[in-house]
């Protein structure tokens, strides 16, 4: 099943395929034409109006990419590679809301993927072990709750995101920076096959394309436009998921960072852009709490219906109940009226008080006196 | 030379040691008489009104404790420790918009500590090596530019603090949990020696006060309230630098923490205080920035006038501005043309366009095209 049809998708890949048409100037034409197979019978002066350099003309006119596009076409009919047009069904509608969103995306696996609401998770290619462990349980925990990881599938954070979230039996995207039919890096293979089964492979490059240097960054616009937020895990002072979060940011997506020590190098954006205003991420919680409220209410539900593992923190014990009965939020009590009162053994009764204070519930003052707090 | 004329400090003295009055209640009186010596030939009902419990009314009347306030006056006389009274000059003015200031403050030491701009540094007595080292090198670094570290003499986070402020030749103020006549914990000896010869020693409690446990949460409102932040650098979940870090939120000081990783539970208190609003702190500027203009500015110059110790990061190279300067802000440019007109190879400028990247000064898009960004 293709969501457009036939001849949609071959213009749409013959336009992607011109050289010297990148992604803005493919939509201001897709934003002008009611049908971008019109580009192809334009006279000079109209693509020219569109930005389309001279040296293209000739390329469009004589239709030079038409047979690449009808071969693209059927190689992705034949291995089932499903193509996602801008404006039609089945595109994500978070990534037509970005600045340059791909008029043609290539995807493989589980289109079902693009219907759970996205976190991007992403990080440097060589992180710690903390890192990698982080990413993994972070992206398990969100993956297990149904919410999708999506990553780049590089070495390091990406493929541990991408792991954990299959670990958590979840749902994951790898948008690549090479063909779509490319397997990169090659150590990635068996991961492929798994996101292949249990998640998606997307990409805005023709098959074939490999995977050079200058392609990861421009993905990174994707990565960051398909979550609803884009977390941080480690990135040193020049990484490029530094430029995911600027992406991110400038999307209007929310931006989550794995705070570290301040020791560690790979520790040095993430903690710059919480200090930048990025979120600080101590748990898959901090993550669902930003969410729109209908899908954040779902999860924390289904949650809270999950037997609890260890008694809520802000639960008082029946004794530390009856010890705060005893003391008064408009005077001081002092401590050995409350010794009298409590009949406990006073190590007993200081241990309480200070568990007491600790949950902001009463204060100390000086010379032993304690009053209670409004809670 | 003292602050207060004898029979001041002396009255002050006294109340401050009727045992069941409190800070509050002290308070009450200081605010309401304008003697506080009045208190002593009160009628039982002006005495009640202040809150005093009926125990402590023939112990008023009869002066039980004049004897030990002259005691303890001429001690001060005779060991060279002032006493700084509410009210009075001396007294630290930021201590006197705290809810509960101490009547009285006990202090040895160079007084002009309290002239300088405090930045109250504290954290667990079990901290990592990791907390000591930035605990002393922040202390370090503010210390050496003018500002006052402020602690509570503590094992483990508490003494770096104060240890790095006089490593960088910095003033430090250390507020005890028990009598300024008595050294606590014992292994401090020697640091107590030398912040007495190059900071201040202060407390609130009478000499020959044990440093009984509930006297360190009590003194922990006098830290905050001296600073005009705090910085938390380690704490565990149940620390009492929370409370610290809680009185300071409260006395609307700023809150500055040091991240960690997630895996330490040291550092579950600093990330946790970011989460809500406090501010993270990778370097001494951070802290320094968040000061009143007129401290920051003199410090900020102070240290442009020094010689940079590397180029930053935001100037560009010639080679960069250069490549630049073939760049436009509002139509893309292919990388050949760039390549072309830059006469650079092909990695060298691959290379200096992702560098450009990194900076935020230009932006590459899908189909190796580039574009300027605003700056």
């Amino acid at each position: 099943m293709q969501f457009a049809d036939e001849s949609h998708i071959k213009d749409a890949l013959e336009l992607s395929l011109l050289p010297g048409v990148g992604s803005l100037t493919q939509n201001r034409i897709w934003k002008s034409l009611a049908d971008i197979s019109d580009i192809f019978s334009m006279e000079e002066k109209s693509l020219e109006s569109f930005g389309i350099p001279g040296e293209a003309y000739p390329v469009i006119r004589s239709r030079s990419f038409q047979a690449m596009a009808a071969e693209i076409y059927d190689w992705g009919i034949r291995e089932g590679c499903k193509f996602l047009l801008r404006g039609r069904p089945g595109y994500p509608p978070l990534l037509e809301e970005i600045y340059d969103p791909p008029l043609i995306l290539y995807a493989r696996g589980q289109l079902e993927a693009l219907e759970k609401p996205g976190i991007a998770i992403v990080g440097t290619r060589r992180p710690t072990v903390y890192g990698l462990q982080m990413a993994q349980g972070i992206a398990s925990d969100l993956g297990n709750r149904g919410i999708c990881v999506v990553s780049g599938l590089a070495r390091g954070i990406d493929s541990a995101a991408h792991r954990g979230c299959l670990d958590g039996n979840g749902t994951t995207i790898a948008v690549l920076g090479c063909g779509i039919d490319i397997v990169y890096p090659r150590e990635h293979r068996q991961l492929t096959q798994k996101i292949l089964a249990q998640g998606l492979l997307l990409s805005e490059f023709p098959p074939g394309t490999s995977p050079s240097p200058q392609n990861f960054p421009i993905r990174n616009r994707i990565i960051s436009g398909l979550g609803l937020g884009t977390l941080i895990v480690e990135a040193s002072e020049y990484s490029g998921s530094l430029i995911t979060a600027r992406l991110a940011m400038e999307q209007n997506r929310d931006v989550f960072a794995l705070p570290g020590n301040l020791t560690s190098p790979q520790s040095f954006g993430p903690n710059f852009l919480i200090k930048q205003g990025a979120k600080l991420v101590q748990t898959w919680r901090d993550v669902v709490e930003e969410l729109p409220t209908e899908i954040r209410q779902e999860i924390f539900l289904k949650e809270d219906a999950k037997p609890p593992l260890k008694a809520e923190l802000d639960l008082l014990t029946e004794e530390e109940s009856r010890l705060l009965g005893l003391l008064r939020e408009d005077e001081t009590t002092q401590f050995d009226k409350i010794y009298r009162y409590s009949g406990l053994s006073i190590p007993h009764l200081s241990d309480l008080l200070l568990k007491l204070e600790m949950a902001g519930r009463i204060r100390q003052l000086p010379g032993n006196l304690y009053v209670r707090m409004r809670k």
